[in-house]
């Protein structure tokens, strides 16, 4: 169960800071590891907002269609986290354990089950044993800490060789606020709203609306583009609270001007946190940007730079080194958005390859070469036909992937 | 470049019998191969009618742009095939290799140009030095034999390990009637109107319009319903070929009931020959089948079918012998089509494994392991929401898939 560490992970984990109005704690169901923390509590300060994107999947998990349901009414206490079984396809009993953790959760922290967010993640159609959860949480209650930062992210681990943080001081009209975060995820990772599972608070006080409208439009541009495999999960949930313990003038709109600064440190965070899933994706050696601009609009853009992304053939050849463009242009072709094949521009490495439909005069494949055998590659694709872009996030297709993903239930 | 046979190969490669006014011959241009012919030309006798389903890639070759156009006449005297290089993304360079190949062709078999049709696979992007097809022409029309068929059917191989041949006999009316035919491919494989190169020809007298209306169906149930990486050709070309050798009442619409066995013949043919593609799957070592019941239509059981042989952790499981049906459950979600979570049935070997959201109680895995450890397996998936239905075929996700792609161009 447990691989190497991804050679394209960060040099050194950072320690998230306390964070007003967070406490957490982490503890073993054993209901799949041995040895290792597998259940995490978040507590949240009364007055909590929260927003969240979820996965878009039509198999999506009972503890999706809670969060979905619960967050209509804007307001929460807790989230539960729990790695290993994701309650996913596991019909009445599921949405059983569900309630079950979320009313136990609500009598302890003396909040509504409405309150109380769960996620799980892990193997697909195994019943879980809702009481591994229940009997340990008084213990998790007792534990919660402001510190408890590092072993919550490690917590929530399924297959991810290291924990995903990360943390922005920002400003709202010039009060200081803070942003932090942790995520999840190596495989089953091409996020379809939101990625497998991330956790990111603030201490700013803003209202659930303006949380959502803020959410959105940042989850497109981070976690909604990154791939991995091209898999959907079932459990992909990204939630976002504010506990409103920093002070700062009240924000009632997403429009307002004061929101500046909080919109782009978050969405900042979001492609940190979104980038780190990618550089510990199943198997990675290489981690590749891929920029792509002249289409019809950004969404086109998206599309086409996640049809690059996801091409097998694109990625096993970047796994070799290989300065194959040609499957750059195939996965172009297959991805259903206007392109101008014969205005197609593709440089990898910032080095131009191809300009109008052919390669250039002259190419020299040697400074190509020497750029995909580094751990950091872009590529970048004109498409010939707008003005819309897009970046999009992606590893390398590997030896280690299969090796993971044939042995993950053993 | 030559890589083991595939276990999936069939036990022996038939020989496609001579067709009444279909001649072969093969040669080598050393474009990129060695000791190997890398080039088939195909005659065809007066008269020949064709129909043609080709990529829907905006990425598409002059070759096939070529073919598209020629189509519209829907008359054959010729095709040339090459192997090694795909002539896509060529620019203008590459559409004057098809016309002067197509030229060349023409004035050696006394024809017009646009009867000749042109096919080209093998690496994207690099310049095809038209001389070395022009050079040997002549050569080949001195060997063209009846009896060329095994020739061609090897010449036209890139990175298979196996030459793909079927043969019908049909009839039309009581009159007998043979339908031959090659293909080839084995990655890049998720045809978006046909695979990457199939030739199929028939002695039937039939028109142009009535052969593209009987082809176009057939391929849905075949070529485009095969996946091996998910990754759509730039050269995806399938044609069929009439040469009216055969004596059979006159055939003038699609419609006639004359042409029933003759579709089911053509039908059951593709099917032989996509399969095979399959069979050759880059790395393949488990072929398996995919039968999704239960769908809105019959398009959409094909895409939740796709959805599931093309995801890498479907896959990888499979390569693994892993009864892992989540990640099946995980495939529907995501494809996008109406599914009903709770009365979703999922069976692999034929044993009910899921039903009504949730695993059936007492499953036993210890029969799904043992199927799954087999060459051949099956995926069946009722969707619950309507009639329509849809059968699928792929192959496994091994380190094999890695290692041919990770090197094809070296």
């Amino acid at each position: 169960m447990s691989h190497p560490r991804s050679p394209l992970a960060p040099d050194r984990i950072i320690e998230l800071p306390p964070l007003a109005g967070v406490r957490l704690a982490t503890g073993l169901t054993g209901m799949r590891y041995k040895g290792r923390d597998d259940l995490a509590l978040i507590e949240l300060a009364p007055g909590t907002t929260i927003a969240g994107v979820l996965t878009r999947s039509l198999s999506c998990s009972p503890p999706v269609e809670w969060c979905k349901a619960k967050l209509k009414a804007g307001k929460a206490r807790a989230i539960v986290v729990n790695a290993g079984n994701a309650n996913a396809f596991t019909g009445r009993h599921g949405r059983d354990v569900v309630s079950t953790t979320a009313t136990a959760t609500a009598k302890l922290l003396d909040c509504k089950p409405g309150e109380v967010f769960i996620a799980s993640t892990g193997v697909i159609g195994v019943p879980l044993p809702v009481e591994t959860i229940t009997r340990i949480l008084p213990d998790l209650k007792r534990q919660l800490a402001a510190s408890g930062w590092p072993r919550a992210s490690q917590a929530i681990m399924t297959t991810d060789t290291f924990p995903k943080v990360a943390t922005r001081r920002t400003a709202i009209a010039g009060a200081p606020v803070t942003i932090s975060g942790m995520c999840k995820g190596s495989g089953m990772i091409m996020p379809d709203m939101a990625t497998m599972l991330a956790f990111v608070f603030t201490d700013a006080k803003l209202p659930a609306g303006v949380l959502d409208s803020i959410l959105r439009p940042a989850a497109d541009r981070s976690f909604n583009a990154i791939t991995v495999d091209g898999d959907t999960s079932t459990s992909d949930t990204l939630l976002l609270c504010a506990t409103g313990q920093a002070r700062h003038v009240a924000v009632r709109s997403a429009a307002d001007a004061n929101l500046k600064l909080f919109r782009a440190a978050l969405e900042d965070l979001l492609v940190d946190l979104a980038t780190q899933v990618v550089r510990d994706g199943e198997g990675a050696q290489k981690f590749v940007t891929i920029d792509v601009t002249g289409a019809q609009s950004a969404k086109a853009a998206r599309r086409i730079g996640l049809s690059i992304g996801n091409s097998p053939l694109v990625k096993t050849a970047l796994a070799a080194g290989d300065a194959n463009w040609g499957r750059v242009v195939m996965a172009v072709g297959k991805a259903g958005e206007k392109a101008d094949r014969d205005k197609l521009v593709i440089k990898m490495g910032g080095i131009v390859i191809a300009r109008d439909g052919a390669q250039v005069d002259g190419y020299d494949e040697a400074p190509v070469a020497r750029h995909l055998s580094g751990r950091e590659v872009s590529i970048e694709v004109d498409v010939g036909v707008g003005k819309g872009s897009a970046r999009v996030w992606t590893c390398d297709l590997t030896h280690g992937y299969i090796d993971i993903n044939a042995s993950y239930r053993s």
